[in-house]
């Protein structure tokens, strides 16, 4: 039986109770603490989740950061506040996992490096895709395409909270101030894959289009390597039926789902289609909280998967990606 | 009933019996002659489509123009050689309707559009998107998205000739001196229809990985309009299974098939799908036959659709992929 790890969640959002059920499932955490910035939504999201009445609700960082039994934080916070709230962990010895992108930019994410070593603790990109199992067939499969001629991957998807944008509520999704838009949010899932399989690009090239708010409403991302090009098209304020491709001379990998990879087939060059994806949990995050699990259980302070250095190569692009295209967060300027 | 036209045509690669086929069943035509390069494929193209043995078999367009009997030249040949046989169609006193792309450049279809004034005979672009009966349904649907936020468009098929180029057989379709390359013979339905229905772009932004042979295998085009862009990926040498897409604030309309419209949908903000297409003539150039026939029928010297201004526009357009790309035509330098 694993040692259970004590966990605190930072943040209510949706993600959260889905982070918490794939930590329980995988054996190696028990919700410990819940830090909401108002006590009384804390209590209605333990309550409304079915929590245990003895996690320990906490209004601040430094209060769960003071309890020496939280032994994990997983931080689900906006984007602008990864940095100084994995900052405090880190310094108060608790491991962390931060949600994608772990920073506002690659400036932040070295320091936490940095301060992560010093320290001896885990720092961890909560990034999901390559964990799932169908990322390794995928790999298994590359092959199969034969010569790759050209790659397509898509993420476009209407927020929940455009409506409320649109009715002038500011929402943190499309809020500057909070590091938000659609390539931190979405477009990071096309990015972050093709980096692992391909490394750091050539050249980047960005085209987006913005909302009055400073973030990009819809954008492309183009990552050139040697012999061929990633074509990536993000949006939060319109949506696409399309899957990610992976296209050779000899066929093409068809994902449908660049996050979470549900759906995998091989399509060669005849036309013919061949399923090659497994089943999956439907709850993808459990492949983070199983990996989390596992890491820390070893002594490790790094992700064999999702490292340092591939969380640097794409904070890196989406770096690049936003001085193309003019989104500049005050996180930039501190 | 219709006056029957006599159509010669020039070249006997597969598209020239769909476009006989076409031309006969629109009522407005009747093969007249056929202009081979040697007799005995034209003999055999002849008999192995089953035309009338009084089909006239011409080795040379010179020969074919002197045929008084002659009213309008189908020409498809090889791109590059699209303008000479243009001009000597209309010089002796020939319609004429050219094969995407019209011309190599948009400074030869400029010549040509200025000559077939000046001789008073129809000069039309092939190009069959915008004659489809779906992409009027289309149009009447395109308010249905909303706001636009993101196109998307793809063409990328492997070429039946991409073995032969593989194994050095040097097939037309991959032959820079013949004016040829992924952009210009599928990337082009992509621009097409983006170009007519929200005119020339602000920017091109155009990338491609060449062929030993200097013509493109694949590449992406992006078309900057003042509130989206359109993001196009073509390829001879790797396929999609992707659709074609306009994506807005309240819905996608997805276009399967760029090229013919085979199927419209409508996906409204919900993700309910409804089928907009109405059924078509398997042998979409039928479209383009019948306005032809229209067209010439009317008294008209050019298409009311397929604009001498838009084909200018569209030229435009791939002058600016090949000059950002990098692929370079012996007609460039004419």
């Amino acid at each position: 039986m694993n040692k259970k790890y004590n966990l605190a969640v930072v943040g209510t959002n949706f993600i959260v109770p889905r982070f918490i059920d794939a930590a329980e499932r995988s054996g190696y955490f028990h919700l410990h603490s819940i830090v909401s910035r108002k006590t009384q939504s804390g209590l209605c999201f333990r309550s409304a989740n079915g929590y245990d009445s003895d996690v320990v609700i906490h209004e601040n960082i430094a209060d769960m950061l003071n309890d020496d039994k939280v032994d994990v934080v997983y931080l689900a916070s906006p984007n602008a506040i990864h940095f100084p709230q994995a900052a405090a962990c880190i310094k108060a010895g608790k491991h962390v996992i931060v949600e994608k992108p772990m920073t506002s930019n690659t400036r932040e994410l070295l320091s936490l490096i940095a301060l992560a070593k010093a320290n001896n603790v885990l720092l961890m990109d909560a990034m999901k895709s390559l964990l799932c199992p169908n990322f390794s067939i995928l790999v298994d499969n590359l092959s199969r395409v034969g010569r790759i001629r050209q790659c397509t991957s898509t993420y476009s998807k209407i927020s929940s909270r455009y409506q409320g944008y649109l009715d002038g509520n500011n929402p943190n999704t499309f809020n500057r101030m909070l590091s938000n838009g659609s390539v931190m949010d979405l477009g990071v899932y096309c990015i972050h894959p093709f980096v692992h399989l391909f490394g750091s690009p050539e050249q980047v090239h960005a085209y987006a289009d913005l909302l009055d708010s400073g973030v990009d409403a819809a954008g492309i991302v183009i990552l050139k390597y040697p012999q061929f090009h990633v074509n990536i098209t993000h949006s939060k304020t319109c949506a696409t039926t399309n899957s990610s491709e992976i296209q050779g001379e000899d066929g093409t990998i068809v994902i449908d789902n660049i996050s979470t990879l549900t759906s995998l087939k091989f399509v060669d060059k005849k036309g013919e289609e061949t399923e090659i994806s497994a089943p999956q949990d439907p709850n993808s995050i459990f492949y983070i909280a199983q990996h989390l699990g596992e890491t820390i259980s070893s002594g490790l302070k790094e992700s064999a998967v999702n490292t340092h250095a591939l969380s640097t190569k794409v904070l890196t692009v989406l770096d690049e990606v936003r001085r193309q295209t003019g989104v500049r967060f005050p996180a930039d300027d501190r």
